[in-house]
């Protein structure tokens, strides 16, 4: 049975144009369509395009209210409101500028946040259209599997013969952190306040947690933030880590590599980390997300489950095991990032309809945290190479021509490549126009290229590309002397590089 | 004879540590150096590195004051002063992210042209630092050649088996302009003004005057801009073009396709166009800028001249013909642009050192006028394209995710591919981030990348790298289809491209 729209099929409670479907009330068997996709985030929002390239004979099911974690709780709020930050923040370079006046601003939080709901609410928007019309197949529910052809949503069971996961995940609040209320937030609830307290502490400085921290630091809150590790944003290049958690640090208090306890105190919550005590309003819990999948009944498929309940998912085809199951998005656990949610359900969605597995090849990793500087991953991050086979050039943006112009220049860009023919193999920044760099570099290394050939490239004068030669250069400096110019590429003259 | 510090030559009139060293007084022969370099700004200085890779048997002779037109009175000062407009500018912006005051900023002009000349200074000072120690091997004095091998400088003749020209670039001022005195700018003294008057007229809309004009406009100076073109900024692309001028006429008035006359009416200068009038205080011609070549005494080389009086010079060697003489940088009157004459004077350097002709090729083309929107022109631009054999893929910004965020949500990309095999071929845009995107298509255009090689690499979100995808992927639909996905690489499998 079908449930394509106009077929004559009884879609029964199922059918709902509203925005938030109705729970299916009756224990209907609906059964068999080509394809099921759990979850209407950016990855079965993916998975759902490639399908009906294929067939119409499909069913969407959906948890909770429309819209993609991006644009309702992630990417999209967080960048309005660090966009609204930053213009505060410059308001404190004015004076340097000759702008007079600048110390007489002052930051609306509410109107701040009334502009990113606002502006959130336009993405949500745009991102409903793509559910809009599908009429009797999208149905609102938490689903289940019972099998992997097998989808219990409320009292109705769909039989389906492949079943797209993305469930997507949530933000993970530790249990004495839930005793606290709504004096914790998460992504999930800040941007719905409708003004924040003069003290905020952020337990966490992943990419989430140093976004928000910074933001609301420069909009007036007083932030206290902590984070187990030693190393922020997701940096595992010690020197850069270093540099990035030291701009953050003239900012906002910093604790790193300790573990907190919190404590309600006097009507606020006290933030213990060995000695030190501090009390703050509220706490932003930034601590990382979970996959959505408890109570998927993931166990029910006879696959091997790790001790978090995971199975093992192909990151080429998104297919667990050799099930009719494929599991895409934030909630496989890998790569929880939009694009690569995307692409993960574009990966699923096609073989979800393809009757050979596709096998795709995977993006070159890129990973850019919206701070100031910002900061970006790229290619392999330092902890993954053989440092005897790799060569590593920096550039330091202190006194970088551009950089000092806009008096952005603080920053530290270090590369690095293989030490036997210069290819590009990754790099790790917190630095000015991070996620432009950061593009860029992504191209070479995923078109393996070598610091030669990159070096080749034309670089505009004055701008903050000209650190990344500085880096480069670097580099081609410890490698064999490739050509008497880098205008002239690697050829047989072997003098050494322009410089 | 050498003039190499220390050889026990006698160094005469021509020593001198000072930053402005002496004219050479004396009726001297010097002769036979290994070269001489006439021009101490970028390319002369670029060429000065390479020869003294080679040699220490050289002398530098420079006219005016040391430091190049990039630092003293280019890239660096210009930059200065469109950072400080382009923050006062942003307080306009404030309201809407929720921050109050931004009505009450002021711009202190004086003290914003203070600091553009602080940070000249520091620039300059950078510069001057490649001259140091140079003692006897640099002279100040304007070079005449006297044939192929003989410069003669003041009294004083220098003979050298190599001489590269590298004498740099003047403003435009035509005779008419001239008779109105210090009320004509240019970029030479713009910068030197210790305050602006209320009204500034600007002639001539390349990269420099949009540059200028809309800086001016934007620290509060009431600017009327006129060019003869009907297209800004060297945009070919009239779609790319009418937006830029768009762009720019919200903040000032442009009038383009218009011959003016100036002229001298009660105390101020009337700009004349049609049967336009309007008055300024002063203006700023930006006319372009003329090779000084002027008494250079190349039509004593024997080589061809055209009627400007210009030789023939192979880019790649940076050779007059097949004479001694090497003319590089904005004096050869091609790719007027700091990179560009940095490459000139290296691959003039070494080709004034090797025995052996040394042809270089040159970068992918890439300027950048930093306006806002930025404008880029890389690769080729829409003009040298034969349109039959063209694909065209573009994206506007105005409902662009993150520009939206930004408030900078206004623009336009236009980018070109073979459309016999998708190839980048070049592209025109006025957009946000230009500077950077232009960079990233520059690399792609110079690697001969596809569309759909490009369209492999990741986009993060929400990043303005995204209106780029856009692009690429409205040239792909163009194309034939290339393989299942982007993910997959134009593999056998012919079906469309991931949309």
């Amino acid at each position: 049975m079908s449930l394509a729209l106009g077929d004559g099929a009884e879609p029964g409670a199922i059918r709902d144009r509203d925005q938030n479907a109705r729970t299916v009330p009756s224990d209907t068997v609906i059964g068999l369509i080509d394809v099921a996709i759990v979850g209407a985030g950016t990855a079965g929002l993916a998975a759902l395009r490639e399908v009906r390239k294929h067939t119409e004979d499909f069913l969407l099911v959906h948890d909770g209210p429309l819209g993609t974690t991006c644009a309702r709780v992630g990417c999209m709020p967080s960048k309005a409101l660090v966009a609204a930050a930053n213009a505060f923040h410059t308001g404190g370079k004015l004076e340097t500028f000759g702008i007079r006046g600048g110390d007489k601003l002052t930051a609306d939080i509410p109107a701040v946040l009334r502009r990113v709901r606002a502006l959130r609410d336009q993405f949500v928007a745009g991102v409903l259209e793509a559910t809009q019309e599908l009429g009797s197949r999208i149905a609102a529910g938490k689903a289940r599997l019972n099998g992997q052809n097998r989808l219990i949503v409320g009292r109705q069971t769909i039989e389906a013969r492949q079943i797209v996961l993305a469930p997507g995940s949530s933000p993970i609040v530790p249990e004495p952190l839930r005793a606290l209320g709504d004096r914790i937030l998460t992504s999930d609830t800040l941007f719905e306040q409708d003004d924040l307290p003069r003290r905020i502490g952020v337990i966490g400085l992943g990419a989430i947690g140093v976004e928000i921290a910074q933001a609301l630091a420069r909009i007036g809150v007083e932030v206290h933030a902590f984070d187990g590790a030693a190393r922020i944003a997701g940096l595992s290049d010690e020197k850069v880590a270093r540099k990035a958690s030291g701009f953050l640090a003239r900012e906002f208090a910093i604790q790193l590599g300790v573990e907190v306890e919190l404590a309600d105190t006097d009507g606020c919550i006290e933030i213990r980390s060995g000695d030190n005590r501090v009390r703050v309003d509220k706490v932003v819990a930034a601590m990382g997300r979970r996959p959505n999948i408890a109570g998927l009944g993931l166990e029910t498929l006879g696959a091997p489950l790790d001790k978090r309940g995971m199975p093992e998912v192909d990151p080429q085809t998104m297919r667990i095991g050799d099930t009719a199951v494929l599991l895409a998005g934030d909630a496989n656990g890998d790569r929880p990032l939009l694009h690569e949610a995307s692409d993960e359900g574009h990966i699923a969605g096609l073989n979800a309809t393809s009757s050979k597995p596709i096998s795709l090849s995977r993006r070159t990793p890129l990973a850019v945290v919206f701070s100031d500087p910002e900061i970006a991953v790229v290619g392999r991050r330092l902890s993954e190479l053989d440092l005897d086979q790799s060569l590593v050039g920096e550039a330091d943006f202190a006194s970088q021509g551009r950089a000092r112009i806009m008096q952005e220049n603080r920053g530290l860009l270090r590369i690095y490549a293989a030490r036997r023919n210069g290819r590009l193999l990754g790099a790790e920044m917190a630095a000015p126009a991070a996620e432009h760099i950061a593009h860029l570099l992504a191209l070479a290394i995923g078109q393996n290229l070598s610091v030669h050939e990159l070096l080749r490239m034309p670089f505009y004068h004055p701008t903050l590309e000209e650190g990344l030669r500085r880096a480069l250069r670097q580099i081609a400096r410890d490698l064999p002397p490739c050509s008497i110019s880098d205008l002239a590429g690697c050829g047989p003259l072997n003098i050494e590089s322009l410089e």
